[in-house]
């Protein structure tokens, strides 16, 4: 059987990836007067009278909603929500193996953004977070931020933030290798929807002095047509110089290349122009914008990707557990730009400096460690 | 410590009575690899075929939504929807204790009917079912529906229709032991809200002739003032003969009396004006409308409360969790009148006629196989 095949019959045998249990036995009448009625509605008076006393008796402490309206889902695109259902499931069993937060997979039957911001303002009362996954741009940055506007609980578009973090944390740890500074260098970031954007936000907030967003037509400039409001915004806070041209115009000279695009649109010609100690991080998935060896034979020093059969996998799932686990624990009302920059550094110093090198730039996914640290660090920048 | 103070601490202890636990490992990369990325694409492409896979691939096959607005919770009132967690949570434990059946709570931070009813249908794609669960009256009526129209998954608002069918089952019992025939029973129903209204309905269903629904201001008939759109409805498929009068008067000559309504309403007299060998059900909640020694005195027969601590317990935990059972394992696409009639004559059948007596009508609710041979009642009952 190939992977696929394994999987499809794995997911038959599951069932569902997740389930509920109860914390609470419920063996005997007494149980029952304590869990459920009389006893319950001393809780229910508490919290009527302090909602805030919900993060002490229920499980809003430590559970988020896993809200997709599929539109957006993986590389298969808008498959609605039915079908969306088995990668939030995935999504809730990370949460719970990696950052011990628990997560209920939420797949709306609406695209409209209007609808999708009423309806995560409806259920928020039950969970102490919010993480949005494949909706598709520009509508995600518009229902993010409103809600983040609306909620007094984390809300965060995990393939925007999750993956700016991570992208961050490897590009860190890269430079060391390299021995090369963030203010000398040409970055380019290839694909200009969610996590592009995002990608873009972050780095230029970590303080990389300007940066080449591409699209399908090439640099992106104020001149570009065909840009959505996001895409606008970002053209006048990148490429301060207001170059133009196609994509292998960007390559040249650059110090480091961000694809969150399309399989194989990267040549080894474009790579070989790139400054010398190169830095790479093709992650178009499963098939990355040029394959590794490829992108290496043609003279990058250090190539990351999604994949988790190659070194240097940029994988969300070192960031979002440990995020929501820090921002529940701390109570954040927010999952604000100090965080995210913490979590970097700290998703990138679970890999001591006398570890790294060219192949190993970004920890372990399974390091039980990590979720911890990530929390620990997002927890310490939470503003009262 | 008394049983309040107690339930308090344990909820803080508990810090949520239910978690989300993984089916599904993730220990290695290879498992990743299955129950994520790239592998649980292949479950998605299956289910953007045809969304009936979702019960194959999906936890949709054995998880309902536990939805609430928090407008009418236990006894306490509209102490909305952060307040009502605890209760939801507690029926979502009960779900998967004794039903086995996956749930999860939802409180939903908006009372206005429409916008119950619309996110209650965006969210419905990932779950088999919907238990509507303390929402007052007259809008669950409407909500729920509305719902069962718009919604291809069962909807069922519990406080209606699990103690509808708990209090048939317990009659059909007491009728059997006290020897009557329901066409000579002369029935009162104190309490016009849902599930007084819901209880009316399912034992006209049943086969009893006529019903005389009480409200505050005594009999109901169809020149009563002041009703709500439901009652109205109920007016004028009950109280045939058309009487008028206090509930005292209603009490006259009754055989068989439901309360759903208030504490320490029914008086002695009260009871005391009923035919022989009457069966009276107080099953206000904590306090019910008479306490059980009392209405024996007076001369009821058979006495059921909605307390553990006294016999005849009549509670919806012997209901909802085998009727969503068979409903899910069914993949019913309603709950039907016919499903809870069968569930209501399966609840009364385990209790063994030679162990039927005045004060053993209802099966024990820890009984493991009570869930069972619902759900199988329920199944064998649904349409195709």
């Amino acid at each position: 059987m190939t992977t696929n095949e394994k999987a499809l019959a794995l997911h038959k045998q599951w069932q569902g990836k997740l389930e509920t249990m109860a914390k609470s036995a419920v063996k005997t009448r007494a149980d029952l007067a304590l869990a459920y009625t009389p006893g319950v509605a001393e809780p229910c008076k508490v919290i009527a009278q302090d909602k805030e006393a919900a993060y002490t008796y229920t499980w809003k402490a430590n559970t988020v909603a896993v809200v997709s309206d599929g539109s957006a889902v993986l590389g298969l695109g808008n498959i609605g929500p039915h079908a969306a259902m088995p990668v939030m499931e995935g999504k809730a069993v990370l949460f719970k193996e990696f950052g011990g937060v628990n997560a209920v997979p939420i797949c709306l039957d609406t695209q409209d953004t209007e609808e999708i911001i009423k309806a995560v303002t409806y259920l928020a009362p039950g969970f102490g977070g919010i993480n949005l996954e494949d909706i598709s741009a520009p509508r995600c940055f518009e229902i993010e931020e409103r809600l983040k506007e609306l909620l007094d609980i984390p809300v965060f578009h995990d393939d925007q933030h999750g993956t700016a973090i991570v992208v961050l944390a490897g590009i860190i740890n890269a430079l060391k290798v390299v021995g090369k500074q963030k203010e000398n260098c040409r970055v380019i970031v290839n694909g200009a929807g969610s996590a592009g954007v995002a990608i873009t936000k972050l780095l230029l907030t970590y303080g990389f002095p300007t940066i080449i967003m591409c699209d399908k037509t090439g640099i992106i400039n104020q001149k570009t047509e065909g840009l959505n409001w996001m895409q606008q915004q970002m053209a006048e806070v990148t490429n301060l110089d207001n170059e133009s041209g196609s994509l292998a115009d960007a390559f040249k000279g650059a110090d480091i290349f961000v694809g969150v695009s399309a399989p194989n649109i990267v040549t080894p010609d474009m790579v070989a122009s790139m400054s010398h100690d190169s830095i790479l991080f093709a992650m178009a998935n499963p098939v990355p914008e040029i394959m590794p060896d490829i992108a290496k034979a043609a003279g990058a020093r250090i190539v990351g990707t999604g994949r988790s059969d190659f070194p240097n996998q940029i994988n969300n799932v070192v960031a979002f557990p440990g995020i929501f686990k820090g921002a529940l624990e701390g109570r954040a009302a927010q999952i604000t730009e100090e965080m995210k920059l913490a979590a970097a550094h700290a998703i990138a110093g679970l890999v001591p400096d006398e570890e790294l090198h060219e192949d190993n730039i970004m920890p372990e996914a399974f390091n039980p460690k990590v979720a911890q640290v990530v929390a620990q660090a997002v927890k310490s920048h939470i503003k009262r």
